[in-house]
C-alpha cells in the first residue's frame, strides 16, 4: 500500500491528524494495534481548551461537542474549608473550557473518518517504522488476519502514546528525556451521579489532593489523590468517605453517591523528549511528552502538535515548502513546556508531599491565599488553564 | 529602671521601633548585646520597599535616604544568555523599590536616637526577658561595667535577631517552627566600582545564580552562588571570574572589578517561628522569620512587622485598647507567609539545584520564559518585589 502520511496510533491525536489531513486533500492510513472497541474503552480526561475545540471544528467533527459539551468559565479552588472561584472568563477577557469527555472526541473521530471511508486499520501487530532517517520510509505490519503489510509513505506519523513504538524506534543516542515521577497516584471514579458543583472543585486537603470533575450533567468523574500500592483496597464507600472528608462542608454534605462505573488509580508523571521529529517521523502528543493530569493539559497539548503538524504537512505539499516541518518540533517544545511548567506547578501546588513536611505545607497555604486574592496571580492560573495560544513565536520578544 | 518597652536588640528593627514609639510619646529602652561599631560593621541588604520608606518618614529618619538612596522602577532578569527587564513601575501602577544599605538605615537610626537623647545600652551581657506572661515583665543584664542591671516595663519587644534571647526563651512547646535550609550559599562581594548596571541584575546560569547589586553609583555588591564549605577558597580574580562566567556577553564586558572591601558566605534558610507573641513579649523581624535573600523580603518583613507593634502598642496606650496586641501575630504572619512564598519561590526559580536534575532546569527554563511574555506573571513578580501592603486583611475575603 501507498499513502502520503503514515500514522500509528488511532487514539484523538492519530485521528484528528488524519481528518484535518483529509480536509487538506492529504491522503493518510492510521494503523493501530488495538481494536476500535479497546481504544474507546479507554477513560481520559474531559477538558477542553478552546484551541482544541478549534481544531476539532476545522477537522469537522466539533457538531455533537457544541450540542453536548459543557462550556466552563471558572474553577474553583479549595482549601481552609472553603471554595474560592477563578473566573477564568473574566481573567483572560472572554477565554474558556469545554467539558467534553475524550472518550466521545475519539468517538465523533471515528465516525467520521469511517464515514468519509478512510482507510484505518485496528488490530495491527508487531507495526514497524522503518529508514524514517531517508526519504522513503515505511511501516510494516502483520494484520489481524496474519498477512504481512507493508505501507510506503512521505511521512510518519507517531501518536501511539507514551508506550507506543514510534519514540522506541529512535536511536538511544539521539534523544533526552526529561522526567519527574511524582511518589502518589489518582484514584478515580466514573458514576452516573450529578455533579457535586456546575464547575470543577481542586481541592487541597491536609488528607491529600481531591478534585469533582464530570462528563455530563448526570455523569460525575471523581478523583482522591492516593498513594500507589492500594489499587484494591478502595470500595465504593471508602472512596467516596474520602472524597467527602477532603471537600468544604457544602460540598460535602450535597454530595451525591452512586456505583461505580469506573475505578482504577493512575500514576503521575512529567516526561518530555526531545526532538520530536527525526528525519520523516514526527512525534505527536503522549508519545513524546506526557503531563500529569493536574490542570488537564494532556489531550490539549496533544492536539496543539496535531495542529502544528497539519500545518506542517499541508505546507510540504501545497507550498513544497519543509520550512513547518523543519520548525515542528522546536515550536511544539516551547510550548510543551509551558504546559509542563504549569501542570508541574499546579501539581505541586495542590498535592500533599510528604517530603517537603510542615514548611511544605505552610508554602502551599500562602501560595493559594495569595492566588485567590491577587488578579495577576489569578490571570496567570487562568491564562494558563484557558490554554496559551497555539501561535507561540519561536524566538524570545 | 522603669520603662514602658523594653526592646532587645538595636539592628534596623529594634531602633526603628524605639523610634515610632519615640514619636508616638512612648517611652522606650533599646538593650544591646553587641558594640555600636559591631552592630555598623554588618552588612546586609540594601533594597527597600515604599513600606519601609514610609515607615522611615514616620519615624523622621527619611532625609538621608531621600536625598542618597536610588529609586529603581525595574530589575532585570538575566537568562539563556539574554537580559529581560521587569518594569515595576509601569506594572505595579508607579509602585517602586530604593536601593539605600541596611547599614544606612542603621546608621541613620542610630543618629536620630543619640540626638533626641533616648536611651541605648551597648555591650549589655546575659541580656534576659523574665515573666512576660504576667503583667510585669522585666529585663535583666549585666552592664559594661560589671553592674547587674535590671529594666521593668509594660512589654518586651524581641528584636535580637534569629541567634537572639528573646525566641530562645519562648518555652519550647509554646513554639511552632518552620524551615527549609538551602543546599548551597551566597558569596558576596563589596567593592568600589562603579555598579554594571543602573538597575539588579539576577541571573539563572547553569553555573549557578548570579546577583548584581549596589549600594550607591560607586558602591557595587555581588553575589555568586557557592557551596558553603569553600569560603576561603575564593580570590578576588576567581570571583570576578565566576560572575562574569554567568552575566549575559553585554554585562560581563562591560563589568568593572576591583578589590573586595568584605568578602562572605551566607548561608540561605526559609525559617517561621509561631506565633510572634507570648503574653507581654513580642518579637519582630529575624527574630521570629527568616527567608533566603532572593527578592531582599528580609529587612522590609522586619519594619513591617514594627509597623504593625508600633501601632498596636500605640493603641494600648492612647485608646486602652489591647485588639492589636491580640491582633499583632495573626497579622504579622499572613505577610510574613506571603513573603516567605515569594522568597522561596524566587530562590527556587533562580538557582542551581542538583537534585531535581535535568527536568527542574527546564522547567526553570520555562517558567522563566513565560514570566517575561506574560503580563500577569510578570505583575505577580512584580508586586511582590516592590511589596505587598501592610494592611492586609486578617479575614480570607
Amino acid at each position: 500500500m501507498r499513502t502520503q502520511v503514515a500514522i500509528i496510533g488511532a487514539g484523538p491525536s492519530g485521528l484528528l491528524l488524519g481528518a484535518l489531513l483529509h480536509k487538506a486533500g492529504i491522503d493518510a492510513v492510521v494503523i493501530e494495534q488495538r481494536s476500535a472497541d479497546y481504544v474507546l474503552g479507554r477513560i481520559r480526561a474531559g477538558v477542553l481548551e478552546q484551541v482544541t475545540v478549534d481544531l476539532l471544528e476545522q477537522a469537522g467533527v466539533a457538531e455533537r461537542l457544541h450540542a453536548e459539551g459543557l462550556p466552563h468559565d471558572g474553577i474553583e479552588l479549595c482549601f481552609g474549608g472553603a471554595r474560592h472561584r477563578i473566573d477564568m472568563h473574566a481573567l483572560t477577557g472572554g477565554k474558556r473550557v469545554t467539558v467534553y469527555g475524550q472518550t466521545e472526541v475519539t468517538r465523533d473521530l471515528m465516525q467520521a473518518r469511517s464515514a468519509a471511508g478512510l482507510p484505518t486499520v485496528y488490530e495491527a501487530a508487531q507495526v514497524t517504522p522503518h529508514d524514517f532517517d531517508g526519504a522513503r520510509p515505511y511501516v510494516t505490519y502483520t494484520a489481524k488476519d496474519g498477512s504481512a503489510q507493508r505501507v510506503d509513505c512521505d511521512f510518519i506519523a507517531g501518536c501511539d502514546g507514551y508506550h507506543g513504538v514510534c519514540r522506541q524506534s529512535v536511536p538511544a543516542v539521539a534523544l533526552t528525556t526529561f522526567e519527574r515521577v511524582y511518589p502518589f497516584g489518582w484514584l478515580g471514579v466514573l458514576s452516573d451521579t450529578p455533579p457535586v458543583s456546575h464547575e470543577l472543585i481542586y481541592s487541597n486537603h491536609e488528607r491529600g489532593f481531591a478534585l469533582c470533575s464530570m462528563r455530563s450533567p448526570t455523569r460525575s468523574r471523581y478523583y482522591v489523590q492516593c498513594s500507589l500500592d492500594d489499587a484494591d483496597a478502595w470500595s465504593d464507600a471508602a472512596f467516596w468517605d474520602e472524597l467527602r472528608a477532603r471537600l468544604d462542608p457544602e460540598a460535602a454534605e450535597s454530595l451525591v453517591t452512586g456505583p461505580s462505573i469506573e475505578k482504577s488509580i493512575a500514576p503521575l508523571r512529567s516526561f518530555v523528549a526531545e526532538p520530536m521529529r527525526f528525519g520523516r517521523l514526527l512525534l505527536a502528543g503522549d508519545a513524546a511528552h506526557i503531563v500529569p493530569p493536574t490542570g488537564a493539559k494532556g489531550l490539549n497539548l496533544a492536539t496543539a502538535d496535531v495542529g502544528y503538524l497539519a500545518a506542517a504537512i499541508g505546507e510540504h505539499y501545497a507550498e513544497r515548502s519543509d520550512a513547518g516541518i523543519d520548525a515542528y518540533s522546536a515550536r511544539c517544545l516551547r510550548r510543551v513546556w509551558r504546559a509542563e511548567r504549569f501542570s508541574w506547578w499546579f501539581t505541586s501546588l495542590m498535592h500533599k508531599f510528604p517530603e517537603t513536611g510542615a514548611f511544605g505545607q505552610r508554602i502551599q497555604a500562602a501560595e493559594l491565599d495569595y492566588l485567590v486574592h491577587s488578579v495577576a496571580a489569578s490571570t496567570a492560573l487562568a491564562e494558563n488553564y484557558v490554554g496559551l495560544p497555539l501561535e507561540l513565536p519561536l524566538q524570545r520578544g
